[in-house]
């Protein structure tokens, strides 16, 4: 551990957490932890309210027409599978083609891959622009009749490129194709609004918007949801069970098999209070004013470093991928950790996206809510520094 | 909420948690909160370590062979699910024969209707003999040569029987079967030991075991392991991503993909700690004669309740499951939470087995280590004046 104060610039993994959070789970368990749904006494009704109140909370924060179109998931990942291993299962059908973005995280490819494997479909990547925003030309080339599904991140994890995805909704829309919509990184930090985007899907983890670690949000338009095949069987999902069959719950327990992460849920569900308190108009626009300062504080480095994704702050998050010819971000990474700087580098499970950067890996800042312009001024100087030991090389 | 101390006799839903348990979610999140595995800075290090570590723990608890075979889960259900989801759909073939007890819960029955049904197996179903353990005389009839998994509760849920799965799971491996137990109930109160069983998997939850809700084990033999298919895909769990293909990490992260409940595995990890440093067979042993008090104590009210599963407290965990011919458990629950006692009314998620009772519904005190002989006498003293209240019917 390093003595200085930490500067935590990691936050596209996952972020720190306000006292409110961690309060809210140990009064769940100090004070009226109990299994919830099941039972009359004091303590599991108390549970149960509290736990489907942090329901209404998340669902109400993503504008979903009803709680009931919330389902508690692990995270991003498990809320992508679920779709891809129910609605995709019994839509997608051989010919048909899934659109994803030539800049989608691992967990919003590789279920695709699968199931593009499984059901004979064939899986299109909209391409990028220099910039590293999308080729809107290929985007209406691209998507077409044969589309079935257009599954795309809100928020690039890797270059910090924001996607129009209520324009490129409406153009799946136009052609008859689902719409899944990956929020990892843009739920935690600007307004999402899943009746304005008209997504029939919507993903986001807890960990990242300042929540718990195990607890993540899948929001399915009613009328899609009413008819999916329930993933996961076993209790709470179900009405009523004999040796040879079941029937299935209301929704969304229908989609909630087993006792839930109660805890974790109502933790979110500060979180959620927390983000509400600051007004998530103020969460974005404290971020693009640090993406603004940041971007024009590395610009004393532009000799030695590229920095990637597009050069205006208004169309992007909070995330600065830097990567330098000589120096394997590996070792920017670790020259900074000694100063308490905290940035991620490797590939960001988004490996065909870094590739096609021309570069196995980049160094990553990633800001949220709590980070200021000092912490920039201590990254670009923790940089200089680190550049001059290891060469001073220009690029 | 009531003024009375509690008497939690609900420890089957979920249990309570001790203090260290809770402390090790405030010192992850207030001390070195950092996603896992991939980042160079001390933080991430030390959670990947920690993480890691618990991992070990609770592998050992079980006596893994491996950290390796240990998947972390969100709960038992989860960890039914993945086997069904991998190994079945890989194993199970038209014409194979699924064995399961009459008194499993859902979890580990609607998995496998639902592998039967896609694979045109067959489902049968052990019976009971009168006391609520298996008819031993019926398992060797149909655990047969057609029999490819045998999936089996190592304690029932809903009345407590213990069932022998060493002796079972050696007749199923003599006619080439896989061979589960649902530890859920048997993991957190007795001493649980893979090798020894000689079983394929274990799956179990840590809420049921002082743990944090949101996280569970599932034990996966070695070589079983290394054959299966991953369930859920995305991040953590590749080693290489093209935009066409993906290849799997190592185990066990090739069956855990996206960010993981990493603050609630070392919570989990510390729940193990403080169940070791206890021992579980002294866990056990005050179970054991915690409950043959409780059976002792149910005898004055023999003329009133059936009290179900066998007489012996060493052949049944501390799970106590009664019912009134003309009081509903619903009834007796809500009475007896109004002086703070805190059961269990219902199907326990366990509907056929609580069907084959001849009731819609039983009520049931569940015991853990922190119980005592004053709660069980609160318990038989409540339920006495509650029947008096509905009218004192003998059955």
């Amino acid at each position: 551990m390093t003595a200085s104060p930490l500067v935590w610039l990691d936050s596209a993994a996952t972020s720190q957490k306000p006292r409110q959070v961690i309060q809210a789970l140990v009064d769940y368990y100090e004070g009226y932890n109990a299994n919830v749904h099941r039972g009359v006494h004091a303590l599991s009704m108390e549970s149960t309210g509290r736990y489907e109140e942090a329901r209404q909370k998340v669902a109400d924060f993503v504008n979903a027409e009803s709680a009931k179109c919330l389902i508690w998931t692990r995270n991003t990942t498990e809320g992508i599978n679920l779709v891809a291993n129910s609605w995709a299962m019994d839509n997608i059908k051989p010919g048909d083609e899934i659109v994803v973005t030539a800049m989608e995280h691992h967990s919003n490819l590789v279920p695709w891959q699968q199931i593009a494997k499984k059901k004979d479909a064939k899986l299109r990547i909209l391409p990028l622009a220099d910039d590293h925003t999308l080729d809107m030309d290929a985007v209406d080339r691209i998507i077409g009749p044969r589309t079935r599904l257009l599954a795309m991140s809100h928020e690039s994890n890797a270059v910090g490129t924001i996607n129009p995805v209520k324009e490129l909704a409406a153009k799946a829309r136009a052609v008859g194709a689902a719409v899944l919509v990956d929020g990892a990184q843009s739920v935690p930090h600007m307004p999402v609004d899943v009746q304005d985007i008209d997504c029939d899907f919507l993903a986001f983890s807890g960990h990242k918007m300042l929540g718990p670690t195990g607890i993540g949000g899948l929001y399915v338009k009613l009328d899609v949801l009413e008819q999916m095949t329930p993933f996961l069987t076993g209790g709470e999902m179900v009405l009523a069970v004999t040796y040879e069959d079941a029937t299935w719950d209301d929704l969304p327990m229908r989609f909630e098999a087993g006792t839930p992460n109660i805890a974790d849920a109502i933790g979110l569900g500060a979180a959620v209070d927390y983000l509400n308190a600051l007004g998530m108009d103020n969460v974005r626009e404290h971020e693009v004013s640090l993406t603004r300062y940041a971007l024009d504080a590395f610009k004393e480095l532009e000799e030695e470093l590229d920095v990637y994704g597009p050069k205006d702050a208004e169309k992007r998050g909070g995330i600065v991928s830097f990567h330098h010819p000589d120096v394997h971000p590996h070792d920017l990474g670790t020259v900074l950790d000694r100063r308490g700087i905290a940035i991620r580098t490797g590939h960001h499970c988004a490996m065909p996206m870094v590739r096609s950067l021309g570069v196995p890996a980049t160094a990553r800042a990633s800001m949220y809510l709590y980070n200021t312009e000092e912490e920039v001024d201590l990254l670009v100087d923790a940089l200089k520094e680190a550049l001059r030991y290891f060469g001073n090389g220009a690029k």
